[in-house]
């Protein structure tokens, strides 16, 4: 059984920062990804916190593989549209960047549309795509990442769990907060399974020949299956599109692997959006009617087996609540894992509350 | 088993202006409807065509629930964005009036987002959006409609099947035209098997109580399941938020029905928005990107069980193109049934070639 202590979310931004300072991010970059990982983390996403993602990021830092200082740019700009140059920078510095570029374009011309290029693997996209909430707007964001769904009816690796993710400004009942891999499930889930000795569901994966399976050390081997078919493939593509091609950044297995050769930049693509609600209606009266919206829903009457009507973003909401008060789970060994990097790196542990 | 007649594109739209025309629109709204429903059908898609809308568009017509020859007017413009009113006029007139300003406002700004209220129902999407093709954009298209699904976990309609609809320019290997429903499949599969007296696999739809079921008319009297759960359901959200809530259109119970009284307007909201390829890289670069992509999917060996690596939109394109040919086909009873309204207008019927 995994046991967890509990940490602080100031502890665990003041331990992921200096961690990455001490790996040589400059300090714009370490405060940008050390805050993302921590968010992801206190949303209850350690797949996309510090739990998986710090010592990954650490290595490609080290290796040159991410820039540490990177000069972010805006290479183009016209009108509503803007192209960002990443500089090879860690994709949470390069993605708060150029979503700060595409509201600042929306506060002028109504909406912001940003394709990010030379960036890499930047977490959870709702991280990103939420900075818009803060100025009444809609925050929209996509992002390519390594091959690892087919294209409908094909058995190896072709496009990324490319997720999308739109982020809504809401009155009293709060945010929407929707934030969705293209796969099944994410690979993480599989992960998990692997760890946990256990079978996962058909319809998750292929095997290597593109079979059906429910063993999920074969489906490490083979392919994540695309969340409703052709459906979920479509959605993959569009993302990819967005994200790689219209950005001029690189696509599907020309984009590095994460824990591949980290030496080398990932060359991958982003594609964020701002739209003003102001340029629509006034605010205020967006809120309400979201509201509106999210009270009829959560009054409709439950099918069997189910507990309530949850609003999209608000599991995590939930959790991060009760994680900001109770502390931050993270796994026993991932914090002796952690704590020799940080070692090794001459960084301070990080100070959990052990479980009891 | 169903007999088809076949009928040339230019029957088939002839016949359908006519109808409409008869029905009291005006010649822009008799065009614009003609030509939606005339491609719906080219496409093999009866169920967004003229088998299965023109009787209650015109039904619609004849009753004031459609303006027959509405004042659209754009409401308000702020750089990058519109709002659309449709002064209650048939979806398909109001969309691809909002699309050209979308377009319009796209080759100033970059890019181009058009809110729509005071709509009604718009045909298939994809209709709509692939008018940005013809400038090099990229066309967006999302509607709310009447409540069919619940959210996940509710066994009451609450959203409708709510599309997605994405259109890219391509190069050699041809456009990508992505648009799906956020149901698992659309209601129209539903009443085909019925039609059929077949069962429906379980995952489709809730019967009245919330159950699981195959039975495709206890089915009919439930709800459609929203792809892959929490997913589909977040989708269809987001739709209805750009459709209905942006827009300051009626949003889920509110949207009036469209088989229901055909004296009251929908109310229905739409969102489109045009992006210009240009505003980020050369077409001719873009296309040549896409045909890249494209050739790489197509590229990705077969899993057992498929024939081929299919592109979105690919299947529609190649009915079109087989329809084109060898003339549309379009099943007796409706052959039938539509020129009994035909003769109640006065209009001739529909010329078609019997099966032989």
């Amino acid at each position: 059984m995994v046991v967890y202590h509990r940490v602080t979310q100031e502890e665990l931004y003041r331990f992921a920062y200096e961690v990455f300072r001490a790996a040589g991010a400059s300090e714009a970059a370490a405060k940008a990804i050390a805050y993302n990982l921590t968010q992801g983390e206190l949303h209850g996403m350690g797949s996309h916190g510090v739990s998986r993602l710090m010592p990954v990021y650490v290595e490609r830092l080290r290796n040159g593989g991410t820039n540490p200082d990177p000069q972010i740019k805006v290479l183009q700009r016209r009108k509503s549209t803007a192209i960002v140059d990443g500089d090879g920078g860690a994709g949470a510095q390069v993605a708060l960047f150029a979503m700060g570029v595409a509201i600042d374009i929306a506060r002028e011309e109504g909406t912001g549309w940003v394709a990010v290029r030379n960036s890499s693997h930047f977490g959870a996209a709702f991280i990103t795509a939420r900075e818009a909430l803060k100025h009444d707007m809609i925050g929209v964001a996509t992002t390519a990442s390594i091959p690892l769904q087919p294209p409908y009816g094909g058995r190896a690796r072709a496009l990324g769990t490319n997720p999308l993710c739109w982020c809504i400004p809401g009155g009293k009942q709060g945010d929407v907060i929707f934030d969705m891999a293209t796969t099944v499930v994410a690979k993480g889930k599989l992960l998990l399974a692997i760890m946990e000795g256990k079978p996962i569901p058909e319809g998750w994966a292929l095997d290597e020949e593109g079979r059906p399976t429910t063993d999920p050390v074969a489906a490490d081997k083979g392919v994540m299956l695309p969340l409703g078919g052709p459906k979920g493939y479509g959605l993959a593509m569009i993302a990819e599109i967005f994200s790689s091609i219209l950005t001029g950044a690189e696509f599907g297995p020309r984009i590095n692997n994460l824990y591949g050769d980290t030496s080398l930049p990932q060359k991958l693509g982003h594609f964020l959006g701002a739209i003003d609600v102001a340029a629509f209606m006034p605010p205020e009266r967006f809120r309400a009617r979201m509201d509106e919206l999210i009270e009829f829903l959560r009054s409709i009457p439950l099918a069997p087996g189910h507990k309530e009507i949850l609003i999209p973003g608000e599991l995590e909401r939930r959790k991060a609540e009760e994680y900001s008060r109770e502390g931050i789970p993270i796994a026993e060994d991932v914090v002796a894992s952690h704590n020799k990097i940080a070692a090794d790196l001459g960084v301070r542990p990080l100070q959990t509350q052990p479980p009891h």
